[in-house]
């Protein structure tokens, strides 16, 4: 190995090019992607993902969970290992990139490790994660929890949305062991495992509006919802219910959600990660009327924040805006039941690590936070240190529009293949 | 005739308890009222009217709508008659006093005046009025616009909303002339009428805040209205769309209200007289998300107000406010298509003598708008001086839980009849 060869590891393109063709092929039902967690299209993947590895001479292994390990043995097996990888499951009428596009990074990234002769120092397990969208058994996370033995039993019970059959008869027909994970076997322990790596499309448009094919990820936000929030009012008659007698849902939930706006945006100034969405806000289709003083409207507040006190701060600002509001406008705001997703700060020294090799080796990239949660929190939480390489991409994700540039996709897979080559490397 | 008995003319109140019963008894279903227009409730309604008008000995005329005319004739027949009436049908589910009240209020104190012995100066006509409500036909005045042959032809191909059938065979069914209408023949001629006076429950809080059970009505509001306005930005992930990038359509049009609130506000501080309600706002049920900026709205803008250049000039700052967030946001605001109905402005002459009696019989009473519309608004617009006078009543109207005491029906009824009794006195 020269030492010129050390400076950049490419991964195998071509290997990449042909599984995203192989998965679209065979996974696309009408215009989008349809891989259902345990699904058919799920476990296709899984089976190219393996078969891809044997042609690798990659080691296999499978979990409880059927999430898929294949790992390139490093040149010290007793160090504990790196892990790569991502989610192969899709949304119902999703893109083809969004998860997958991790595994195919790991295993290309292994395949050019191989073409280059290189040898790693430590074990590096690709992972093929199952089950991560919470589009069918509403949580997200499924297969990363099981994996550490935290699948939380009452999951076994959700029917899957577009079937009605629960997680435990997918899995045992998969071929998976509920009962493993009823007694929380774990297959993965955070002590062996020295660093976890996602790539991952960008869910947003911030790579292409900046024109960079790579992100580094600072962390992945939290959300703090309040997904069936009200204003109760009263419907009065618009023409003949004046100003002061009037309980105008409508109008206290804009003032709401206006001002709220404005709060939020001076948190940003002062350098909080905030963000913050009213995605949702409807009168009753079956009682308001142009000719109605709204008496009710329902609405969801989300904030999503690197920090949970930033979150809960914003959370307070809107209480308090709620009940002055509600006092002067003779309403009463109720947000309802709240529901959170944790946070996962990124780890730094693989930050800088991965910021000073895309340096290096010239490609181009900034650092972001993610907005959209991924099985790195999972990792995060567990006590792995965790670092995620974002892909630009167009449209955003969750959509068959999703579009990837495959010249993207080479380069975050070659700042991950280099990463992986110089583990240990100054 | 006493000069005592001149001071005030009571109602016969005994036979407006009667009617009110009678037409609750035969024309509620289940909890509401239910007399459509041409239908079978709002039939019974006239023939009630009709049969109590012949017990006074009034002439009985009806023209091509069905509209029906009770007369007692005055002193000198020469002259201009006085016209006081309302509306018998309702809405769907509706209450018992909207419109009827009207009606019955005429009845009851002509037949006052003849418990008095007292006959008018000029003709008075009682009109009970057909087809007053847009529920049915889907526009509004039918019987007063058909009075002065100015029905729009096109109104008689409109199906009613409950069952299909167009106006013109209802009317026919019920003995009318549609045949008449189409030629525009009038049974009112605006230069024969020296006034019209409608009594109606008041369809707002206003009296009942205050604590008066009659109000003068100032004028009638003109409504208008954007039913279909909806704002066009773009669908984001929530977490991952950074604020500059957004296109964000719930944010843009929570500002837009809660800004174009604040500018009518001023308007109203300037002494105008304005009401500007957003009765409906929603987001796109199929596409919006708790994790989504919305990419669109829906909602109704609906100004109302005394003067035209007013509701105008309203408009046209949600459309200058429209331009500057829609630049600012990078959504696109359309309005759509607008509906007016016009205001009218009630007789100066015959507010004050109204005022005056108030005043002079001890009825507490104060001038108020009519936020609703009402035929009223259409003797106006034939060049008719008009005025009306509004009973206090609870919970609105259009619902089964309208609630006018006959105390303040006895008030508002007295105020009519010695009105009718005085006219042509100092």
């Amino acid at each position: 190995m020269t030492a010129a060869a050390e400076v950049r590891t490419r991964p195998d393109i071509e290997l990449a090019r042909s599984l995203f063709d192989e998965l679209a092929a065979r996974t696309r039902v009408g215009r989008g992607i349809v891989r259902a967690s345990y699904g058919e299209g799920e476990t296709f993947a899984h089976g190219l993902a393996r078969c891809t590895a044997e042609g690798l001479g990659l080691e296999i292994e499978t979990d409880a969970a059927l999430n898929l390990y294949m790992t390139l043995p490093g040149r010290d097996r007793g160090l504990p290992r790196l892990v790569v990888g991502s989610h192969m499951d899709s949304v119902p009428q999703g893109g083809n990139y969004d998860g997958a596009a991790g595994v195919v990074a790991g295993l290309s990234a292994l395949a050019g490790l191989r073409m280059h002769g290189s040898q790693p120092r430590r074990d590096v397990t690709v992972m093929a994660i199952r089950a991560e969208e919470a589009a069918w058994f509403n949580s997200s996370y499924i297969g990363s929890h099981a994996a550490f033995g935290r699948l939380d039993p009452a999951a076994l019970d959700v029917r899957r949305s577009d079937d009605g059959r629960p997680l435990r008869e997918h899995l045992a027909d998969a071929g998976g062991d509920p009962a493993a994970l009823l007694r929380g076997e774990s297959h993965l322990k955070p002590e062996t495992i020295a660093a976890f790596i996602e790539v991952h499309i960008e869910q947003g448009p911030v790579l292409e509006t900046e024109q960079l094919p790579v992100g580094l990820v600072t962390g992945i936000r939290g959300c703090l919802r309040f997904a069936q929030a009200r204003c109760h009012g009263a419907y009065a008659h618009s023409g003949a219910a004046p100003r002061a007698m009037r309980q105008d849902a409508v109008a206290a939930t804009a003032e709401l959600v206006y001002r709220l706006d404005g709060a939020c945006i001076e948190m940003e100034k002062a350098g909080k990660d905030l963000i913050f969405t009213v995605g949702q806000f409807s009168t009753d289709p079956a009682a308001a009327a142009p000719s109605k003083v709204a008496g009710e409207t329902r609405f969801a507040l989300d904030f999503r924040g690197l920090e949970e006190a930033t979150m809960r701060e914003a959370a307070g600002a809107a209480q308090a805006l709620a009940d002055e509001i509600g006092r002067r406008r003779r309403v009463r705001f109720d947000f309802g039941d709240e529901s959170y997703s944790y946070a996962a700060v990124m780890d730094q020294a693989m930050r800088a690590r991965l910021k000073g090799l895309a340096g290096e080796i010239g490609i181009p990239a900034m650092e972001l936070p993610s907005g959209a949660g991924h099985d790195a929190a999972v990792f995060t939480a567990m006590g792995v240190p965790s670092a995620m390489i974002f892909i630009r991409n167009a449209h955003g994700s969750h959509n068959p529009d999703e579009a990837m540039e495959l010249a993207d996709f080479a380069s975050a897979t070659e700042l991950l293949a280099t990463y992986i080559a110089r583990d240990g490397a100054p």
